[in-house]
C-alpha cells in the first residue's frame, strides 16, 4: 500500500489530524521518532507532504500545527458561470447513435458493428502478438507507423485508375480514429466562421465536428445517386466555400453510392471551382452488394482529401484511421493533427496492421458482407410485413443502415420515446440533417446484437406508430 | 490475394486497359465469359466495378470503351494555395523533444522516458490479458471505462485535504492523452481569442494547443517556487482572463515545486478573481525527492481543474489521461472531447488500468524515482564539472528535467546545431517560452537512452560552447 515510512507516517497523522481541531499542535519531531519508530528524516518529510497538502502549518521556532479547515459543505460552483461565460460554439446533442443501450433492448440504433461481424479472432491474436513486440512500449512518429501508412496508400493505390498516379505511404497521416481526423481536416482546409458543403443528410459525427470547429455548414440535398450536381455547384459558387464534405459511397444514413455521371461531374465541379472532396469512405470494408469506389482513385490532382476508418470493421477498440492527402493540404492536416494528438498509440496500429494482413481478414470481410446483406433484407422484409407506411428509396449496396421515411404528420419524438418504453431502441433521423429536417425520418441500423429480434422490434414500432 | 473471381478479373482487366489505347472497345460478355472461365454475372460486376472507378464506359447498344485517361504528370497542387488561403492560426514549429533520434546519438532532448523507466513486464502482461478480455471488442462510455474514473478519483481524494469532499468518479473524463485533454479544456473553459494566463517558461505542447485553439496567451514569469503571484494578480485584473494553466509540481521544463505559501496565495487569487487553475500534473508519478502535492487537493469549489497523464508513467503506447474538474466545467470538457474524440479506447483505458492496480505498480514507481535521481545527479555533476558557464536555478525536485541557463551571449541555434554534428542532440530553451525567451536556456533531459553517456556529452556541449 505505502510507498515508504514517510507515506505510512502521512496516513497516520492525516487520521490524526482528522479529528483534531483546527490549530492544535502536533507532537514535537522527537516524540513522533519515538511513538513511530521511525527516523527524523522520516518524520521530516511527512511533515512537508502534509505541509505541501495545506494539511498543516509550521510555525517556526514554536511548533507546527493543524490549519484551520473549512466544514465539508455542498459545492457551490455558481461562479463558474461567470468564469465560463455563455457557450461561444453551441454543439449538436449526441445522436442517439453513440448511447449506450441495455441488452435486453431491441436495438437498431448502434452506431457499431455487433460483436458478431467483428474479427474476433484476429483482433485477440494481434493484440497477444503485440503484446510481445516493442509496439507496446514506444513512441511513433507523428505521422504514424511508417507500414500502416503504407498499406492505406496500398488500399486506395490499387484501385487507383490507370494513368493517374497512386497515392504513396507519405500521403498517409494516421489519426486516433476518424472523428478526430474529421476536425483536423475541418479546421485544416476550412477554419472557424468559414463555409463548407455538406450532403444532407449526412454523419451526424460529422456534424458536431463542424460546430465544433466553428465551420458554417451549407447542406446540399443527396439522393440515391448522390448529390444534386446543380445544386452543389451554385452553392460553391453563392458560398465562396473551398470545400465538400460528402460520402461517395454507402452514405451514411441513407445507403447511397454517387452514380459514375455524378463522379465524374462532381470532379469537374471540383476541378472548376478550386476545392476540395472531403471524401468520407467510411463503410469501405462494409460493401454489400457491391465495391466502394473511392472518388480519391480518381484523382491525383490533391483535390480529394480521403478518410478510411478502422474502427467499425475491425473493433470498437481499435481507434485508428488514416487520411490521404496530397500537396499543402496534408501538410496542414499533419500540423493540425499533431497540435491535437501528437502522435496514435503505437501498439493499436500495430494491432490494426496485423488484423489487415492477416489472410484471414479477406475470408472476414466476406463473412460480414454475408451477414450484413441477410440482416438488410431481415430488416427490409420486416419493413413491408409490419410497417408499410415507411418508404425506403434507396436499398443500400454497403454500410450498416437503413434510411426509412415516415408519413409526415409522425410525432418522432413520440415514437422513439414510446418504442424505447416498449424496450425497441430507434433513432429519429433529425440529427442526421446539418439543418431543419425535410422529412421524418427514422435511421434503422441492422448491425446490432440479436439480429433474430429485428423482425419483432419492427412490428412493434409499426404498432406504436399507429397507435 | 482476392476476394473473389470478379476481383480477380477486374485485376486482369485493368492490366489490359492499362495498355491499351484511349477509346479501345473491350471484349464482349460472351468472350469475356468464354477467354476466362467465368460466370456472365462476374463479368457484369466486374465491368460494374471498372466503370465505378472511371476506368471504363459503357455505350447503350454498341458495347464497353477505355476511357480516356490522362498521362502521369507531376502532380500541381498550386491551386490549393488559393483554396487554403493563409494559415488562420499559425502553429509553432513542433519543439525538438518532439523529434527521433539516431540510436548513436547521445540524447539529452527526448520528452519521453526511456524504455529502463518504463513498467515493461507490467505493460505487456496486461497487454496480454486486455487481449483475452472483452475489451478489445467493445466500445466504452464517452467519460471513459468507471472502474478507471474510480482510480484517477481515488489517486487524487487519497490526498485531499481533511474537510473537502474527495472528488468522485463522475467527476472524471478519460483522454486520448493529455494533448487532447489540453486542447478540449483550452476551448472548454477560454476559448478562440480569449485571454489565458500561463506559466513561462512551460511545456511547449501547452503553448501548441493554445495556438491551435486560438488562445491568446499571457504569460507570468515562474521561479524556483512557483509564480510571482503578484503578477498574477495583475494579469488576471488588467486582461480579464478567467483561466491560469501551470505545473505546481516538478514544473516542466524547470522542475519547480510551487511552495505552501504561494500555493494558499494562487488559491486565493483564483477565488478572488473567480478564475480556474488548470493543473498540469505531468509528472505525477515521477518525483524524486518529493511527491507531487496537487493544488486540485486543496480545491472542491470547482477553481482547479486537475490533468494526469499516464502516457508517460505507463508507456508511450498507451495513450491515456483523466480530467478531473467540477460543476459546469466538467460538462463542457466532456462535451468537447466527445467532438474530438467520441471516446477512448477501451483496450488502452484496460491496460492502463491493469498496469497501475498491479502489486508491481509501487515498485516500480519506487525504481523509477531512484533511477531519475541518480540520472538527474549524473547531468549535474556533469554540467559542474564539463560546463560550469551552466547556471541551475533550480535542482528539480521530480520530473525527467535540467533547465539551465547558458551565457546571454550563447547563440542557441548554432548551439544545438554543432552539438548536433558531434552527436549529442539538446533542445535549445526557445520552445518553452510562450513568448519573447528571456534568456538562452537548455533544457536538458534526464530521461533518454544510455545515461552512461551523459557525461560524455555535457562535455561535448562544453566543447562546442567554448569553440
Amino acid at each position: 500500500m505505502f510507498n515508504s515510512s514517510s507515506e505510512r507516517l502521512v496516513a497516520v497523522l492525516r487520521e490524526w489530524i482528522a479529528t483534531a481541531p483546527a490549530g492544535s499542535q502536533l507532537p514535537s519531531t522527537r516524540t513522533l521518532v519515538a511513538n513511530h519508530e521511525v527516523s527524523p528524516v522520516t518524520v521530516q518529510k511527512a511533515l512537508r507532504i502534509l505541509t505541501g497538502q495545506g494539511i498543516i502549518e509550521s510555525r517556526p521556532g514554536i511548533g507546527t500545527f493543524v490549519r484551520s479547515h473549512p466544514v465539508a459543505r455542498a459545492h457551490d460552483h455558481a461562479w463558474q458561470t461567470a468564469a465560463l461565460g455563455v457557450v461561444q460554439r453551441p454543439l449538436p446533442e449526441l445522436a442517439s447513435a453513440q448511447r449506450a443501450t441495455p441488452n435486453d433492448v431491441i436495438s437498431l440504433q448502434s452506431g457499431y458493428p455487433d460483436r458478431d461481424l467483428l474479427p474476433e479472432r484476429l483482433v485477440r491474436s494481434a493484440f497477444s502478438r503485440v503484446a510481445r513486440s516493442d509496439a507496446v512500449l514506444q513512441r511513433t512518429p507523428a505521422a504514424g507507423l511508417p507500414d500502416l501508412q503504407s498499406w492505406f496508400a496500398s488500399e486506395l493505390g490499387a484501385i487507383t485508375a490507370p494513368g493517374l498516379s497512386a497515392p504513396a505511404a507519405s500521403d498517409v497521416v494516421v489519426l486516433p480514429g476518424s472523428q478526430s481526423g474529421l476536425g483536423s481536416i475541418f479546421r485544416s482546409l476550412v477554419g472557424a466562421g468559414k463555409p463548407m458543403l455538406i450532403e444532407s443528410p449526412t454523419y451526424w459525427g460529422a456534424i458536431l465536428a463542424a460546430a465544433q470547429v466553428g465551420v458554417q455548414l451549407v447542406p446540399v440535398p443527396a439522393g440515391p445517386h448522390g448529390p444534386d450536381t446543380g445544386q452543389l455547384d451554385r452553392a460553391f459558387e453563392q458560398t465562396g466555400a473551398r470545400a465538400f464534405y460528402a460520402h461517395p459511397n454507402f452514405a451514411n444514413p441513407s445507403g447511397a453510392q454517387w452514380s459514375p455521371e455524378v463522379s465524374q461531374r462532381v470532379l469537374e465541379i471540383l476541378k472548376n471551382r478550386g476545392a476540395f472532396l472531403v471524401e468520407d469512405d467510411w463503410a469501405k470494408d462494409l460493401g454489400i452488394n457491391a465495391e466502394s469506389s473511392p472518388m480519391a482513385a480518381r484523382d491525383d490532382s490533391g483535390h480529394v482529401v480521403y478518410l478510411r476508418s478502422l474502427t467499425k470493421s475491425v473493433s470498437p477498440a481499435v481507434r485508428v484511421a488514416g487520411v490521404i492527402a496530397r500537396g499543402p493540404a496534408r501538410e496542414r492536416i499533419l500540423a493540425d493533427n499533431q497540435a491535437q494528438s501528437m502522435y496514435v498509440s503505437g501498439a493499436l496500429q500495430s494491432v490494426a496492421l496485423d488484423v489487415v494482413t492477416q489472410p484471414g481478414w479477406r475470408t472476414h470481410l466476406r463473412s460480414v458482407r454475408q451477414q450484413l446483406a441477410t440482416r438488410r433484407d431481415l430488416v427490409l422484409d420486416a419493413l413491408a410485413q409490419h410497417l408499410p407506411e415507411a418508404h425506403v428509396e434507396q436499398v443500400p449496396l454497403g454500410g450498416l443502415n437503413l434510411w426509412a421515411r415516415l408519413p409526415d404528420a409522425t410525432n418522432l419524438v413520440q415514437l422513439v420515446r414510446d418504442c424505447e418504453m416498449r424496450g425497441v431502441a430507434i433513432s429519429a433521423g433529425d440529427s442526421w440533417f446539418p439543418a431543419e429536417p425535410t422529412g421524418r425520418f427514422l435511421r434503422l441500423n441492422f448491425a446490432g446484437p440479436n439480429p433474430g429480434a429485428f423482425n419483432q422490434g419492427v412490428e412493434i414500432i409499426g404498432q406504436v406508430l399507429r397507435a
